[in-house]
């Protein structure tokens, strides 16, 4: 994995802040049952997790990741939040390592957008979750963020992300297509809803905890690999930047969605 | 005006389309209390109108427009609904011929896009709206327009009616600077709301009503302009429309976001 996040400290704290700023908005309707089984799948660093597990208490997760490091940390933010309710495994979740209809429900959070053959996963994972049980995935949108001041240098670096993450076999505009991607798999009764995310002054800590601290960051993260693989001008990329916190202004918008899908095996 | 909606039968076809699909994400929250004289700035061919009007039955609305044409076609529409609490009336927005503070609401829809200067109507039409009455704008933004299958053609199909409209003095990308704007112009608690459509083929009736009728028809309108000016070649354009017919089949989808906003004098 050489591509883009979820694996350095500041990829860490950006995605922490991104949980905590969007939790409502992201996993307010996500309840399970006392008592069900639930596999979360892609855990990384326990950013969803501790959301996951905090907001459905009498449930149980099993919460898999394929980096032992991400486990690690994962592990740790578990214990600060106080959580009994995790089990923290270490599984490639295109084979996971459970019985066929082990799971009540399945969860995915930014995991999709990395792999070459997501619906190899949701395949895998379909195994493993009982007939009627619930799958949930939510994944961003690159291609949805827009913005005033519109910019072309801003639009080129957020291209330039789009880009990496392609060269690394996933796709950061998989948010518009996790419908057919779903019903494709082989999932039933699946729904859609998009979360947009509307930041303008009138919402002083979106502006700071999602415009600046989250989407621009995260762009800002891949500079020296954008610059250095030869997508863009380190002046033009810096302008983008520059023009990205400028919608963080009082004048300035930005808006940014992701997808929630819910549907069953 | 030579550009490019609300002036023929068929973009006529194509609004009252829109109005009644989106009826509700759109104007649902717009109420006005009995007894309160409400400006409908710019009515066109009353495709809202008949709308607010049937929504605030005990509201009265003043509904103005620079077109005797579209004026015409408004005042058939609204006695065919059977409405009597709409007047209409020939007037010019930019310099509306009604004493100050005469109006205890005001509602804009998607009539800034077509100004070279909205700022100067906005500021016009706070003049004769009271102190404490309030200020509803909703407007499209064709750059919040995305969809699966991606398409490069599709993409460029949509950015010529962007260029078509900006060499006509709008602005259809005006959704995401509402907030701004209003702000801009003097109004107070501005606030905000974007309003995504998103359709997939669980949702046949938005598929049709939306992507094919009224977004893809509303590209496809202004192809012979685009073609003719030089902004695109023929054959890239026709690909371009096909493909945005393209994502209304079972494994496509679409995005597109209006923007309301609601503020004070």
């Amino acid at each position: 994995m050489d591509y883009v996040h979820g694996y350095s400290v500041e990829e860490s704290t950006r995605l922490s802040a991104q949980a905590t700023t969007l939790t409502d908005l992201l996993h307010g309707d996500t309840r399970y049952p006392p008592h069900s089984l639930v596999l979360e799948a892609g855990c990384g660093v326990g950013a969803q997790t501790v959301i996951l597990a905090a907001n459905s208490p009498r449930a149980s997760f099993v919460s898999v990741d394929i980096s032992p490091e991400s486990l690690a940390a994962a592990r740790r933010r578990v214990q600060e939040a106080g959580l009994t309710n995790v089990t923290l495994q270490h599984a490639d979740i295109l084979d996971p390592p459970f019985a066929p209809g082990h799971f009540d429900h399945v969860f995915v959070c930014f995991v999709l957008e990395h792999l070459p053959d997501p619906t190899r996963a949701l395949r895998a994972l379909m195994r493993v979750l009982r007939p009627g049980g619930s799958m949930t995935v939510i994944e961003g949108d690159h291609g949805s963020a827009y913005f005033h001041p519109d910019s072309d240098p801003a639009r080129r670096a957020i291209g330039c992300l789009v880009d990496l993450q392609r060269r690394a076999g996933g796709d950061s505009l998989i948010g518009r297509r996790l419908y057919p991607l779903l019903v494709g798999a082989g999932y039933r009764d699946v729904t859609v809803s998009p979360r947009m995310v509307y930041a303008d002054a009138s919402r002083p800590e979106l502006v700071d905890g999602f415009t600046r601290r989250t989407f621009t960051a995260m762009v800002e993260g891949v500079g020296e690999q954008a610059v250095g693989q030869g997508l863009m001008d380190r002046a033009t990329w810096s302008a983008g930047i520059r023009d990205l916190y400028r919608t963080a202004e009082d004048d300035g918008t930005f808006c940014y969605t992701f997808f929630k899908a819910v549907a069953s095996r």
